[in-house]
């Protein structure tokens, strides 16, 4: 923990990201290039990730499993466009127990082969479905470009693989794990994301539609923070994912996928965060409230920690996740600074004014300064911090919707489109064409990002190329 | 699920492990040698085992991180007896995002390596010591004769590595995790270990001193349950992991490592089936109750459904693990024996006469027959059921110690104990020679297991050649 100041936001963001996720002690470089290391407070924030998630998955009856990490080259070429999209970043094992391998074998990307491969051989009679199995784990893609948390060779997510009688059910699988994303982004991430299909360009090499929730980052890129599949048959037809209906007739099933990874912790740290460091959102912090002792004197210090035990104890017992900073080495100030750049939602003092008054004094970290500092009294005060952490939840996703929206455009034609696209999203309308995507791509780097569907705002013409559209697309540069 | 009988343990002890995997749905083959998938009911179990083993690693205040999959090969060179150790079983990736890699990157045996790299550059001044961080993974070693869960090429496991300033911390350290894992094996697992020390020949590769957990299977052979090891400077000096001392003097630190893994569903398998399947023990099994509905008639169904539900939402918010069979396409007498494959510890069945009575049906599973039946009042029963399952859990640990200690020989010879190793353990003294522990292994496949330390056995003679002896050992053939 360093005590020079972070590099601000709108001096260089992406150095302002690198300094936080360092000295927040959130992730490290690996000794092989492009690998990371997610340390211990990273993970903690990861375990609270994994734990929203893993409930809205068991609640939506799925239940976890666990594939192996080394796939058959030969899996990844039955399906031609998944082979195509993975093949130039796959990392492949050619020697295991000291002897070349008859076949090599790569180290998962994703897992919709040796899934589809096991499908096959589980799936028998529609009674066996529909299948709703998640997994938890590492893959590894090897990418050129890397940063923490938002392109690793190897990261961590969850990859839901389900199977169905009908492409209906099948389509709505895929739309329920688009809302659970959504609904785990916004009201425990406070990260306001928006829903939506992905072009054809941009979607899962093997889909028929891939939806994503998008979020745009304070630097106004677009991060896409999770994607849900609609695989139709072709995984089924890939490998022979077949079933007698109840007619005894052998049917192909349909499929799904969908994935989340420790790259949503990227997507938080440059929602929330601020030139102080992070800004965690409570529900998911890995300590709420931080609890600093602050006296001179050596009688100051007994009753300033009976007091702080207490608070502490009282705190635990309601739930809140709380760390008391009791090292004797550093001062009070110090102590300041480094939770603020590690983003507890709440910093409680308690000094000998305090155990005089039976108050404590807590400064919220969302909001520096005065404004965000106030004394509460000791009695009753679990019910009043789980109250405020409530209010600074509810404040985050406020914020970040308010930055959100006034960083989205309508442009009135092209030309207009391309200036806005460099400092936020322009929200357009789109004939679908790859000819029109790809220009705005090659004119000003911006992507589309997705459409939501089942708005109402009917059709218009394309910005693009006046032809007719029936929908609006996002178009943002993007992580 | 098939409705085939399972081998009997006393007719092909292996085989009967087999067919329990695959019919229970633990686990299945993967389609790459070795590999294994484990199926959701397996992985459910392992979840409950990672969550009570989570519980006890933060209780002892250590923390989770995530070290990368690959290490450059160069790391595992440079501890001598670490590379000898690990070197015939690598997975070695070549080639990465289409070419051939300088230097090989080798898929983590385990992770002192990589770990050990980074502790040297976190590890500055003795404030910063102890680091007490676990990690929950995969690794990968290529064994050539694999069995699932068992030894397979890639295993799930949990590994700790922690760093200490003095010698005695981190023996400390190793005993303290020694204990946790014995209390998780006996009070959790209901698998009642035995603690000790290897020997120089069954150690880690890299360590001082090992410790292990060692439980007696149904066939009287041993398991290595879970280790923890001391690694003395070994790994400090490979990694160059020094710290400052409060003399401003630079030390190397002393690290420890210990692992439990997937492994120990196996021993939950082979100390507690019976010839009818899996029986697991109630703190770790995915589901502790299971409900049959019984009915003939439309009008039975509907009064036996209403009956089911209540009393599945009464244990359910008691915080029990329920489960409603309500298949409408088998008998059951089919879920009878399916839930019995899966070792349920309590079936509960609800008929016409039950919703008449105002009772329920209840079966234990680890007593077959008429013993483990009886039927009980719907009114206040999450109570009896929590009760039920105490004494189950409490039943199926005595009976588990009662079988190992009726099979634990004190050979008066060395004859005797080559003849005792044949079905049980032998526990006798050993002067710790390589060659009498050798001659052992040569002439009964019976390898040393662990010396309990600190027992009152005081010194004796040893079995194998008659000179003076300080400790005893248990001897047995080995998974």
């Amino acid at each position: 923990m360093s005590e020079e100041k972070l590099t601000p936001r709108n001096v260089d963001f992406s150095e302002w990201y690198n300094q936080i996720v360092m000295r927040a002690e959130m992730a490290d470089y690996a000794p092989v290039r492009g690998c990371m290391i997610v340390r211990p407070y990273g993970w903690a924030l990861w375990e609270n990730i994994q734990q929203a998630l893993d409930r809205r998955f068991k609640d939506t009856g799925h239940v976890n499993a666990a594939f192996p990490l080394l796939i058959p080259m030969s899996f990844l070429e039955k399906e031609k466009e998944h082979v195509q999209g993975f093949s130039p970043e796959l990392a492949v094992v050619t020697i295991g127990g000291g002897e070349k391998l008859e076949e090599p074998l790569v180290i998962r990307p994703t897992s919709e082969t040796i899934i589809g491969y096991m499908y096959s051989k589980w799936i028998k009679s529609y009674r066996d479905l529909p299948v709703l199995i998640n997994q938890w784990g590492n893959v590894v893609r090897w990418e050129l470009r890397t940063r923490l948390f938002l392109r690793t060779l190897e990261f961590y997510w969850q990859e839901g693989h389900t199977a169905h009688a009908t492409e209906q059910e099948a389509r709505e699988e895929t739309q329920r794990m688009l809302d659970v994303y959504a609904d785990f982004a916004i009201n425990e991430g406070a990260v306001p994301v928006i829903k939506g299909v992905k072009s054809q360009a941009e979607k899962f090499a093997g889909a028929n539609l891939s939806a994503s929730i998008e979020a745009m980052m304070q630097d106004t890129r677009a991060l896409q923070a999770g994607t849900s599949h609609f695989l139709a048959q072709n995984f089924a037809k890939a490998f022979n994912i077949q079933y007698l209906d109840v007619n005894n007739s052998l049917q192909y099933a349909w499929t799904t996928s969908w994935g989340l990874s420790t790259r949503f912790i990227g997507a938080i740290i440059m929602t929330h965060g601020d030139d102080q460091g992070l800004i965690l959102p409570p529900r998911l912090a890995p300590f709420q409230v931080v609890i600093i002792p602050i006296f001179k004197t050596e009688s100051e210090a007994a009753s300033v920690k009976e007091a702080v035990q207490r608070v502490q104890a009282a705190l635990k017992a309601a739930g809140i996740r709380v760390k008391v900073d009791d090292r004797s080495e550093v001062t009070p100030g110090f102590k300041f600074n480094d939770w603020e750049m590690r983003g507890v939602p709440l910093r409680v003092e308690i000094g000998p004014k305090d155990i005089e008054k039976g108050t404590v004094a807590v400064a919220r970290r969302d909001k520096p300064g005065k404004e965000g500092k106030s004394f509460l009294p000791q009695a009753g005060l679990p019910v009043a911090v789980a109250d405020l952490l409530v209010d600074i939840q509810k404040s985050m996703l406020e914020r970040a919707t308010a930055f959100r929206d006034s960083h989205i455009f309508d442009p009135k034609d092209y030309a207009e489109l391309t200036e806005v696209v460099q400092h936020g999203w322009a929200y357009s309308y789109w004939c679908e064409s790859p000819e029109c995507e790809k220009k705005v791509k090659e004119d000003t780097k911006a992507t589309t990002r997705c459409m939501p569907l089942g708005g109402d705002e009917g059709p218009g013409k394309c910005i693009v190329c006046g032809q007719d559209a029936q929908h609006k697309v996002y178009f943002a540069k993007a992580y």
